[in-house]
């Protein structure tokens, strides 16, 4: 297939939208915002009746708001971490002034205010092209429950989208802006991620507010990104994270481990417990997936999937389908013509579901979280098939319930269980159709999902969305959870020492090698473990190599207030400037011990 | 009033049953277990009937109970907390092989399994005594919505007992068990406690495992203690709380402070917000009871009772009632003579609600969560009285359903919230009726509750329930919260020092004064703000006099990260001989600084 149509070809297809490119471009001088903006506009132009907006933002003000950024200065610049990059919004979140449908004509109001999350991105810098096509009220996985017809899958024009939030990731693909928001509910964030080739992260629940989003089903709602990277996903998450007052869902993250731990444990279905829907390409490439998780380090570790397909059959089948009837339940009855047959249809059955049902479901979705928690002890990250399979449109359009069910099968459990993650590329069929891996992790573990998420990613060898164009070389990302902090080992708990495991049982990372300014003298201090003791001193101090190692607050506390005398933790200046918390000793036990400083570290001194 | 029924009067008369006095007994030789045990079937023979039990275990199995642990080694012995406590449990908590009837005959099943908090406290050596009458289905606050009679009031018999744990309470302030469990959800564990001049701790949602109780409303139901003190509650809950695989809504308490802000803040409802439904005397005694806070330090701080009020009133009017027609709903549709009319109608009244209405109500408390989370901010402690009145068994008779509700107005709102709580007795009206104060907090802040109850508890100048006992000299307790750090201080973070905030900031509390071993030197470092470097030696060393902090591993971290060169946390000894975190100094910056030694301290040098 060819990545964009002929007619955009030109200047403007030499423009990256990925955010490191841009990133090089603004601060290269080859790019401007007006440049990107008049390449968005070419390249939607030439898409033409792709049917992924339904409401673009007119060309004179994004040309307007392009030339209100290049007008900002140098400084101003720096301090805008998406200066001009281009992005959608579905069409079921707020923009002040502009028609929120929820793919629903007659549902259609103007916002009188902008959704938080979009808020934090315009204000980040970023430019707002349009909103774009859904399944109506953002209830489906297909992409073809919309009045506004199906945004056309831009890898396979016969496939179906997926939805709810189609227009976003085709956009994204397609190579029209650089990230949109979804919101992803059920899957809606993750499934047209796998069927448009690009990345699709769906947050912690309550990590992004979702103030001015439409609901589905609101204690379960998330707002979530497609983007051509992992990377730029969490660089986008770092804006819009955050606590807001106007989202009563909305929640502070907790400091979380920033890395996986290495090597990392990757739960997998037990055998038997897998569907594919009779797609044995699909099956292969997810086996080729884990293959590359392996190969990355990875520890495959079977799990029981069977409390988590129970948790994924109760959001439909229970009565948290009642929450998108308490959303737009009043506005179908007032306006009995309006909605789809099948939208109406789900979203009047949640009249169905009494109270006393409602509490029974939710405490066996409370002994469904207890059933899965051991699960997390045993794995760091559940990776599944993002989809069973993929459909063409006529396929859908043909048994519209029961297919869109069966693309839910991995993705429904997900915020009934309080999980986050990111679905990835995986590959293509031997009919060129695309297939995606979801790698899933407790609350706030974004952070360590991404990590692996983006090293696979990369490992899977495939272009970004539609565009034909290779990822860009991995970088690091401005969203690693909250808080971490580092501390200089410089014997014992170095890897492979004998107390090294207090660190990584207190879920320490290794952040790297790293050596002190040369201001240090080490001593080996009598006793059992051995150990060695470091001074700073005025004169003759020489450089001492160590490690960094990342812990939250509480584990670096805990790790602290155990260490026994005379180890101290102290601020401690590396060869590069920087002062971390580190290993320090009480002078008065350096009397008389070995003074090991010219063996260059603990690990060359037990060496000699 | 008589504390006790004369005919109880003799021998038995003198055993005190508060934990403290039992252990006493115990480790001095004037009590066995098997005394205890007799001195309780004389008091429950004296108080005739009095509609307190359900169910008792027989005598013959009493003294059986205290034979097998007066054969216990003291080493067994002194590894049991409870050890020869005796005890009642409401009926409707399970015990291996006795009936559980929830005050409802038709229901009645013998239970093959003991509850898991039940289970804690006899592995902990209690004794249990029976099982006690409650409002029937634990519906009431009143304790008089039971075929098994009304649990004589043993302060002033025509008033109501509270319910729904009227028995349990009874049994307690009549000098019947040292302790009783109950269970709360409303208010069940709270007003018992007010009208039986007792105190009444509900613990955090989740805390204590709900494994064998019959479920009222099982997202919100909590077990509960009644106890003589507050310090007798705390060291109960030591022992029942920690997560259980049974209870999918148990929860791990994470660490947090154990003892409040000095001065601590407690909120209290703004004015024109407090009802007391005309009963005058009882304002005064919930005003004598503030005004006894103040003297103890606290600061009264004006709060909006309003969301506080709404979430109250949501408990009732919204769709949580159907928790109980989902717990005994089938029950009373399959034995239409069961149940009590009362009780009945308000079951019955869950199926009226649908998982609509049932969503929507929990979005309107979500957002009274949040509204309320600043008021959290402003404040440590909520103080409100625990009923606004007290009624007798006659008038409750004439209008059962209007006065219990009135009994909810300032409990019903707490586990909605996610909040814990202590009532402790205020005192007597001028015709000789209870009274009760109520301390709040959010979940897990048992400890800081405690702290500030027990005193306020002791400053009331009340008897223990109705035995006309004295309450006993205050006492550490068992439950403190979990795993908190304490740091020494020695300079600029001394209480009113500059530094202090940054540990009052963090939620530090102050665990009192005290002196390093003679280990050490104390030096005026260079620069501003002032401050000490603490150095220990090997000769020559004093005792630096300093404070012990208390602090939550994570907030611990960050203050050791925060701290810059030249200072350290290591482990320091102190004069007792104890080893904790504390401030020392690197070496190399105290070269030339001052010595200050000499001067006895930080304070003392600034002094000088």
């Amino acid at each position: 297939m060819s990545p964009l149509p002929s007619s955009a070809a030109g200047a403007s297809d030499a423009v990256r939208l990925d955010l490191a490119a841009l990133d090089q471009g603004y601060r290269d001088g080859t790019l401007t915002p007006g440049m990107v903006v008049r390449t968005v506009l070419d390249r939607i132009a030439a898409a033409g009746e792709d049917h992924v907006w339904i409401h673009r933002v007119p060309a004179a003000d994004l040309l307007a708001r392009a030339a209100s950024l290049e007008a900002l200065t140098a400084a101003e610049r720096t301090a805008l971490p998406l200066y001009g990059v281009p992005f959608a919004v579905k069409d079921n979140i707020d923009v002040a002034d502009m028609p929120t449908t929820a793919a629903c004509p007659e549902y259609t109001y103007i916002a009188t205010d902008t959704a938080t999350a979009v808020q934090r991105l315009l204000d980040a810098g970023a430019i707002l092209v349009g909103k774009t096509n859904l399944d109506q009220f953002a209830t489906g996985l297909v992409g073809v429950r919309s009045p506004y017809g199906v945004a056309r899958n831009p890898i396979d024009p016969l496939c179906v989208p997926g939805g709810s939030s189609s227009g976003s990731a085709v956009a994204v693909a397609s190579g029209l802006v650089s990230f949109s928001l979804g919101t992803d509910t059920a899957g809606s964030g993750r499934v047209p991620a796998a069927f448009n080739n690009i990345v699709g992260l769906k947050p912690t629940k309550g990590l992004v507010s979702t103030a001015g989003v439409v609901p589905a089903c609101r204690s379960l709602d998330c707002v979530s990104v497609f983007a051509l990277t992992v990377e730029d996903a969490m660089d986008l998450l770092a804006v819009m994270a955050g606590p807001d007052p106007l989202d009563a869902y909305s929640r502070a993250a907790p400091a979380v481990p920033a890395a996986p731990r290495v090597p990392f444990r990757f739960g997998v279905p037990a055998a038997g417990q897998l569907r594919f829907f009779g797609n044995a390409e699909a099956e292969r490439l997810y086996r080729a997936a884990l293959d590359r998780l392996s190969a990355l380090g990875g520890v495959a570790v079977p799990i029981d999937f069977a409390p988590f397909a129970e948790a994924a059959a109760l959001l439909y089948s229970g009565p948290w389908v009642a929450e998108r009837t308490a959303a737009v339940g009043e506005f179908l009855a007032d306006y009995t013509d309006a909605g789809l047959e099948v939208t109406r249809g789900i979203i009047e059955g949640g009249h169905k579901h009494d109270a006393v049902g409602c509490f029974r479901a939710m405490y066996r979705l409370e002994a469904l979280r207890r059933d899965t928690a051991p699960v997390w002890d045993a794995i760091d990250l559940l990776a599944v098939p993002t989809t069973g399979t993929i459909y063409t449109v006529a396929e859908v359009m043909a048994d519209p319930v029961t297919l869109n069910t069966n693309l839910g099968t991995y993705t429904n459990f997900t915020n009934l269980l309080d999980l986050c993650g990111i679905a990835i590329p995986s590959g293509f069929q031997a009919d060129g159709r695309p297939a995606g891996l979801t790698l899933l992790a407790p609350a706030f573990r974004e952070a360590t999902v991404a990590a692996v998420a983006g090293a696979a990613h990369r490992a899977a060898g495939v272009a970004m969305g539609a565009t034909g164009l290779p990822l860009p070389p991995a970088r690091p990302v401005s969203y690693g959870g909250e808080g971490l902090i580092s501390l200089l080992v410089i014997g014992a708990h170095l890897s492979g020492q004998p107390l090294n495991p207090q660190l990584t049982d207190a879920g320490g990372r290794l952040a790297g090698a790293v050596t002190t300014a040369p201001r240090y003298r080490l001593y080996a201090l009598p006793g059992e473990p051995a150990r060695p003791g470091m001074l700073r001193v005025a004169d003759g101090g020489v450089a001492i190599p160590g490690e960094l190692w990342e812990l939250t607050p509480a584990a670096f506390g805990h790790f602290v207030a155990g260490l026994p005398q005379p180890l101290c933790i102290g601020t401690v200046e590396l060869a590069d400037g920087r002062m971390v918390s580190g290993f320090l000793c009480e002078a008065v036990d350096t009397v008389g011990a070995l003074d090991i400083s010219g063996f260059g570290g603990w690990r060359a001194y037990l060496a000699r």
